[in-house]
């Protein structure tokens, strides 16, 4: 069973917090306990889990990716988006967790999280249901 | 139920697109739904999801890995392939991709690719099968 | 099924080698074929594989990352440890590995590592069985 959702990113570069539409899917399957893969179908955008507390944070990760692989520089691919594909292949297109008693098992500063690097577009999110 | 492939590698570092491989053994294998994993077993080389079209996002990925981490650094490690263990974990070891219709959920462009950080040589490829 | 160990790390920045746990995890679990994923429940620390021979490696990877993301850089989070939240976004927080015969798929120079940065503190490790 494979779910789908769609996020409209509103920058360049943004990360964007989906935990709470991947846990309505988790809710809305009924799956008590498993574990489930969150995927983007993309090239220039990744999926992570990092901290959802401090906003700063999610700046500093977009701040720093683009000083190691600046969108300036100067790249073979001429569409202009060559930055946002190494960034892509660095943070990974996908992240597992675990599910357990119909819900997420995160940590208590974990959120899932959505990485544009070639915004703004519209992305689709897929989430892969793995039940025990 | 684990399948394996061979690749041989012809440069130091090298990105191979290995979907069309991946896509067999997903058809020999008769699975119609789930997910599969593909995992390299060597710690120089890593897998990735990136842009199969033009095959100058692959050179600009590799060079800029080189940039950033050169192997022609300073490292401790004697064998002279410190800078390819470093790249391994940054781009990681596995790749998961979701199974529907008996064929990969890929995006329009993307492709699955191991990405050599210590050629040529031959590197083996492991899929491992998630069905439904 | 979900089971979990707990590492304590030693330093501000370290890989520890958690192979010898997961297998035991796997032994103990009866589990003959399938796949496990090893996940950490932190927003500072990562896992990731790589060599465990020589222990050069280890320190390679933890000291290059700290030149590409310096624990003492400029960043907005006031915590003082957005370094470490980078770098865990940019190796991972989970893993995968098969399992057949009941014991880890690994190659020959492979180990699993949880890599502390952010450290010394107590961290959790948590294992989720696929068994076929």
């Amino acid at each position: 069973m494979i779910k789908r959702f769609e996020v409209k990113t509103t920058a360049a570069a943004q990360m964007i917090d989906i935990t709470a539409q991947v846990k309505g899917l988790v809710r809305a399957q009924n799956m008590s306990a498993g574990m489930i893969v969150v995927y983007v179908p993309h090239t220039t955008c990744a999926v992570t889990i990092n901290e959802n507390a401090d906003p700063d944070v999610k700046e500093d990760i977009i701040e720093n990716l683009e000083r190691l692989v600046p969108s300036g520089g100067r790249y073979k691919h001429s569409e202009g988006n060559s930055h946002a594909h190494i960034k892509a292949s660095v943070i990974g297109s996908s992240v597992n967790i675990f599910v357990e008693s119909s819900t997420l098992v995160l940590g208590t500063w974990q959120g899932i999280f959505l990485v544009e690097f070639d915004g703004p577009r519209q992305r689709s999110v897929l989430v892969k249901f793995l039940p025990d």
